[in-house]
């Protein structure tokens, strides 16, 4: 059987480029979608120009012109679509030119998160992300489009090498604050693996129609575990402020929306143990059972990146 | 004798991520400013991570500690800015820095355009970038800082694919506009080449206290001959439009301030040959005569990657 080829929607952002660079090393036809948007942007015109090197087909469309992402996704048999949080909405237009094009055998939406199905409880703000992808999961369903949803969980560089500190990237220093008792379970990815499995799911009879949790053994580590980890790594011993949940639900109070949102979702990530408080069920499959191949990033080599 | 130790201040940007990488492949212990700037940019962290992992060292600092900036400064030979053009005058703090230290060879400061000394005549309010390079240059000399400046004339990226057309990165399909009779010359340069000569030029004593313009022989082309070019790669014929210089002047007014500085920029590259209209003089050197061994890149052979 020949490898499907793939049209990747938001191939130039954080996860896209990473699962066109999978795409790209599991052997399928790559193509990008090109959209007009790019502008004047020459760090990501630049980036498309790479993987055309690779041999990625870069196709230009637009998500106002109907017709021209017919054209785009009848070139394909899978489209995969990484786009940004800001624009999930943008693919009820994708959702209506798969349903038109008729030839697509699996359509992967932007998720790449925690769940949204079992987020129906979630704060305002952040709600929003969760509420946006469950009307984008209601009109591929709608229109019998064959699907799979991955959910991804907490990318690394964002929750692991702060030590899941808010509004920084890099480690701290001397103080490390602790979600109350520090020892809700989280999940947490590599972002290359999180690519990998998505390009191995793609074409699985297994995952037709379901939830993907990437959620390898090793990979689920409480916060306490995590900064045991970072302080072994650099020899140096944090000191512990912990945060009581009402005390951080507070934090929220007069800050910009952004801040809001994140708010809502760390409470849910590290006090409520979203990623982690259920089974999976007969709806999903888990990554690591399905593919046992994958050498999964562990989070005390993804550290290492930034001792 | 030992390779000089360099510091690239502004190394996750379009030119100096480049310098960065022409820094390593020659050799030089290559140090990177990390600013606290970079803030919740994760491309660019990883960037810099990139380069840690291919054996640069990342040096905290800030532009506003001066205390943190002569301690960068202190572990290297050659610093080499790269800031952005928005931050030019930041350097100042640099400047100051590398007097103080006291230990620094050469410095570069972010040039890589037009001599901004032959342009005291520019038109506004485009001419702040020149200014603002002069006002740098000032302070250097008048700090006896030995350093070299780099004439590096037009990026390819932002001139040659889109055949100097404004507002777009892309070849046009159909129609060209031609800035008065198309035939001013004009110096196109490969940003990576830039980069190499650049490092070619910290350790030379031909290029101390000098400029270094960018000036290989075949990478001279007018507009007419960049079209002529495009065309014969893709097959295509497009119907040239000529502007008449007072025409394209006037396209300036009444839009916003970034398209007044390209147009005024435009106009003085493609209208006046601001790039080639003058010989080298005693206070300049060759970029192309004093490093013939860089294999420079062809504008057909960059313009190969937009077919």
């Amino acid at each position: 059987m020949e490898n499907s080829k793939v049209l990747v929607v938001g191939g130039t952002g954080y996860i896209g480029r990473r699962i066109v660079r999978a795409s790209l090393a599991h052997g399928h036809r790559t193509f990008i979608l090109m959209r007009p948007e790019i502008g004047l942007n020459i760090d990501k015109l630049q980036l498309l120009l790479s993987f055309k090197a690779q041999g990625a087909l870069l196709v230009e469309a637009s998500m106002e012109d109907h017709r021209s992402l017919v054209a785009a996704v009848k070139q394909v048999d899978v489209v995969v679509s990484a786009i940004s949080g800001r624009h999930f909405l943008l693919q009820i237009k994708l959702v209506e030119a798969i349903k038109e094009a008729g030839n697509i055998k699996r359509f992967l939406p932007s998720e790449f998160g925690i769940d949204p199905a079992r987020m129906g409880h979630a704060l305002e703000p952040g709600r929003i992300t969760f509420d946006e992808k469950m009307e984008i999961r209601r009109a591929i369903e709608e229109a019998s489009i064959p699907h799979t949803y991955v959910s991804a969980n907490c990318f690394a560089a964002f929750f692991v090498p702060n030590l899941s500190q808010m509004r920084t990237l890099l480690p701290p220093k001397e103080k490390v604050h602790v979600y109350g008792d520090g020892n809700v379970k989280v999940i947490f990815m590599d972002e290359d693996d999180v690519a990998t499995y998505t390009i191995k799911s793609i074409d699985d009879p297994r995952a037709l129609n379901k939830t993907i949790y990437l959620r390898p053994p090793e990979n689920i580590l409480s916060q306490n575990e995590l900064i045991a980890k970072w302080e072994k790594l650099s020899g140096e011993v944090l000191e512990r402020i912990p945060i009581p949940s009402d005390e951080f639900l507070a934090s929220m109070e007069g800050t910009d929306i952004t801040n809001q949102m994140a708010v809502g979702h760390f409470h849910h990530i590290f006090y409520e143990g979203c990623s982690t408080n259920f089974d999976i069920g007969e709806d999903g499959e888990e990554a690591s059972l399905l593919y046992p191949e994958v050498r999964c990033t562990r989070m005390e080599d993804y550290m290492k990146r930034y001792l």
